[in-house]
């Protein structure tokens, strides 16, 4: 067992009542600020990124999750490539919409994101709900890429963001 | 000299007429994807940095900066702080607005973000006009930290960024 967890949770921060009442959101910033807490958490990811197999690309989601994915691209000497918002990419895209408490969202990639048959790693800070990274999953599908996994830093259980990811292998290195 | 602008300039695309008429997006997504243009984008940016002298804390921009940042933080050993778009930060805040075309933007860092007398390098993909990264450098003064200076990958020489940015030691790896 790694004390990644202890060391983790000593350096998150809980904010109460944000973004709305009664939500509980677990800030990262103090965990990332700090130096050994950053190396703790790149070794800790990079240990579960390779649980997953071999990977060809590691992808992050916008805007939490590329401050993540560029530390588990470079450990493992592979591709990074973010998925982004309506209206970032600047060249040909796939889009996918997904929903929110209010209205939909849009995340998507550049068409040659990535190659044909590539494995991915689709990489964020927080799984809630489970929609963002469901959404990712299916970008990297329609690009014919393989989804190799999932791989957040902290998931929320209580929010059965699992259940929108039944076909893909996830790993959470922390719950709340 | 290095061979880095030569192996960046063959991995970066061209994107005409994005986002607006009469522009021409440098588009850094082919580079970040490619394992030896990300690896060499890594160490260039890493050799830049040094130069610097000693750095406490990288402060990477939202959005894309977050993509450069923690690399550069993970080889130096050193934490990571994000300086986000307005309203995305969960605890108390530092902001500082700036002029966009139409309108105005806002940056913020968490007011805990820094120990004052921290030496901080601010990291973003390009320097266009300066206005996002002058915005940033106030926001690290405001804080009692000490800017170290400034590293984009891309510097925009034509619409002067450096202009914004007198007092600030800045470093770009690639002119277009």
């Amino acid at each position: 067992m790694s004390d990644y967890p202890q060391v983790a949770d000593g350096l998150i921060r809980a904010i109460e009542n944000w973004p709305e009442d009664g939500v509980t959101f677990r800030d990262i910033t103090p965990l990332l600020a700090d130096p050994q807490g950053l190396s703790a958490t790149v070794t800790a990811l990079v240990d579960e990124a390779r649980a997953f197999g071999p990977i060809d690309v590691v992808a992050g989601v916008e805007a939490r999750g590329f401050l993540l994915a560029p530390l588990i691209a470079q450990e493992l000497g592979i591709g990074l490539v973010p998925v982004r918002k309506a209206g970032k990419l600047p060249a040909d895209v796939l889009s996918e919409s997904y929903s929110l408490e209010y209205g939909d969202a849009v995340v998507e990639i550049h068409t040659d994101a990535v190659t044909a048959g590539s494995r991915v790693l689709i990489v964020d800070d927080v799984l809630a709900t489970g929609g963002t990274l469901a959404a990712a999953v299916r970008l990297f599908e329609r690009a014919e890429a393989q989804v190799a996994g999932a791989l957040v830093l902290i998931e929320l259980p209580a929010l059965r963001g699992r259940d929108a990811l039944v076909d893909v292998p996830l790993t959470a290195l922390l719950e709340y």
